[in-house]
């Protein structure tokens, strides 16, 4: 009964993301790790489950607390909220991106009063919020506003064979390198350093990228590596951070697929997406990591392209679940 | 007697370079594309047929037109700068870095002269060639300063899958962002366009990245890409240039990779790198393009680790000689 209590939320229902929720849970893959409740629209997890096309029995609750555990069947706390006859799949919706920054809302509420150990949801549409009245530059500025979250927060990008931190994340270029900074480096290495063990690396080995082309080549392209990233990676190791770098960025990602590093910390959005797409990004796992409430979801979008089709991989969103429970249980064990 | 003259550098002699001319020109791989000449110190090459343990013959030549084609044994112009028992080799040497930019600086005005067609040169030391007083941010900016180069011109990255060239290259970051700008934007996509035609090119289709995270957003996360990359991309597209633009540079490889273009124009020098190292650039060639002389050298470096030991691959060597007898071929049927 120790297992870590997660919210599942069926992703923006004009995608993919109620039939791979359906898939995970009728293969029971994760029941040895988590205890999963379904938060959404019954009839929404009704259209995943003939999706994928396969058999899955559900029991309304009332409530979270409700629940009873072991589940025969899987528990689902009924919103109501979205009519799944009244939207359109497979394209952009307004209406469905607002439904589904009310479910998530809802959600975050249970878990900040402690009613959720974490938060994993399929994929969402980044338009549809919008356009539906969630206006963030992303789900993490969302997560923290509606958390009322202080402090330094980021996104985490888990592939199996490492994770990247951001120092910088979905602003302008010319933007990020004025927020490379000794506090968001620090902060940035931390939350590497923090996630890394709760993910089971006793002593996480973090990489840290440099800003400039050849790392600065000693100061002529540049001085944020001199001024800025060492002696905030320099302080860090002295309290014991297993922390390296600055490292050129075009050679930090071979180094790290060769086993060298567990994590990146990388100073801007694409320095680390242009490197795990092309390993494989879409089969990992993203992360809001530095809040109180653990949020993951799979890295990959909405697929409109096959919504309906059956033919989704519900692999990502089973790696999202596998993980929530890791990095819940982790808090749990500490707060405990 | 149409091939090009190509006029092969040794090198840094502290590196593996002699090692790899050595193994490239016994294989007489070259031959059919072009007539090599070997213009540096006979000490050198002498070593580096040691080095590899092949037979090759040469034959040292007064001057570049005193070689005779087809050639039993390879010609060379004996520079007699440099003695190979007064440098340690398998590290910097300042000595060794002026050297080898007074060898250069003689190749160039020998091509300059048209006394050479293209000028292939086996890997240097940055370095060491800063140190030996050629200050330079990389040999490109040296190249365009020994031959009065005015125009744009940059550095172009060639593997197997494609080739990529840049808007910015050896600058900060902050500065990087300043220097995207119509006009290089514009310069950059053509002298892809030109390079790629001269590779076999018949259409090249070129992919042109954004500089800001998710392609801007639509301007929320920055505006070059509205208000400089696109009507860039657009206003050549009108004139009959097959480039596509601008794509979030998280993608725009992985798309690349999938065959839908033969060039990428990047932004600024980790867009790019980071993608051709993952993909395995060390067996690539840098190429100077845009300027009267073609300058191409493989993208791996001296490798001091291996000095000596025979082990150094001579691919990419080979792949340079073939890419340098192409684009000069280019030009001279072109001019003629």
């Amino acid at each position: 009964m120790n297992k870590p209590l997660i919210g599942l939320m069926l992703g923006d229902m004009t995608g993919i993301g109620p039939e791979i929720c359906a898939k995970v849970l009728a293969s029971g893959a994760v029941n040895d790790l988590a205890r999963v409740i379904v938060i959404g629209d019954a009839r929404v997890l009704e259209l995943g489950i003939r999706d994928a096309g396969v058999k899955l029995g559900y029991r309304t609750c009332a409530s979270v607390e409700e629940a009873r555990w072991p589940a025969e069947s899987v528990p689902l706390v009924d919103l109501r909220n979205i009519d799944p006859d009244r939207i359109k799949r497979g394209e952009v919706s307004d209406e469905s991106g607002r439904l589904t920054g009310e479910t998530l809302k809802h959600m975050i509420e249970l878990a900040g009063a402690s009613r959720l150990d974490a938060i994993c949801f399929a994929p969402l549409n980044k338009m549809a919020l919008h356009r539906g009245g969630w206006k963030f530059h992303d789900e993490h500025q969302m997560f923290a506003n509606l958390t009322g979250h202080e402090g330094f927060y980021g996104e985490m990008n888990v592939i199996p064979q490492f994770s990247t931190f951001r120092v910088t994340s979905h602003v302008a270029l010319r933007e990020a390198v004025n927020l490379v900074t000794p506090e968001r480096v620090t902060g940035a290495i931390l939350l590497a350093d923090a996630n890394l063990r709760a993910m089971g690396h006793e002593h996480p080995r973090i990489g840290v990228a440099a800003l400039n082309p050849h790392n600065g080549e000693n100061g002529l392209f540049g001085d944020e590596e001199i001024r800025i990233i060492r002696p905030a990676v320099d302080k860090l190791r002295g309290q014991g951070i297993g922390c390296t770098g600055p490292i050129s960025s075009d050679t930090i990602f071979v180094r790290t697929l060769k086993g060298e590093f567990d994590g990146v910390v990388m100073m801007y959005h694409d320095q680390g997406q242009i490197a795990t797409k092309l390993i494989g990004f879409n089969k990992g796992v993203t992360v809001t990591a530095g809040m109180k409430t653990v949020f993951t979801t799979p890295a990959h979008g909405t697929a409109f392209d096959i919504v309906g089709q059956g033919r989704a991989d519900p692999g990502s969103l089973q790696y999202a679940l596998t993980l929530a429970a890791k990095l819940a249980a982790t808090r749990t064990s500490r707060a405990a």
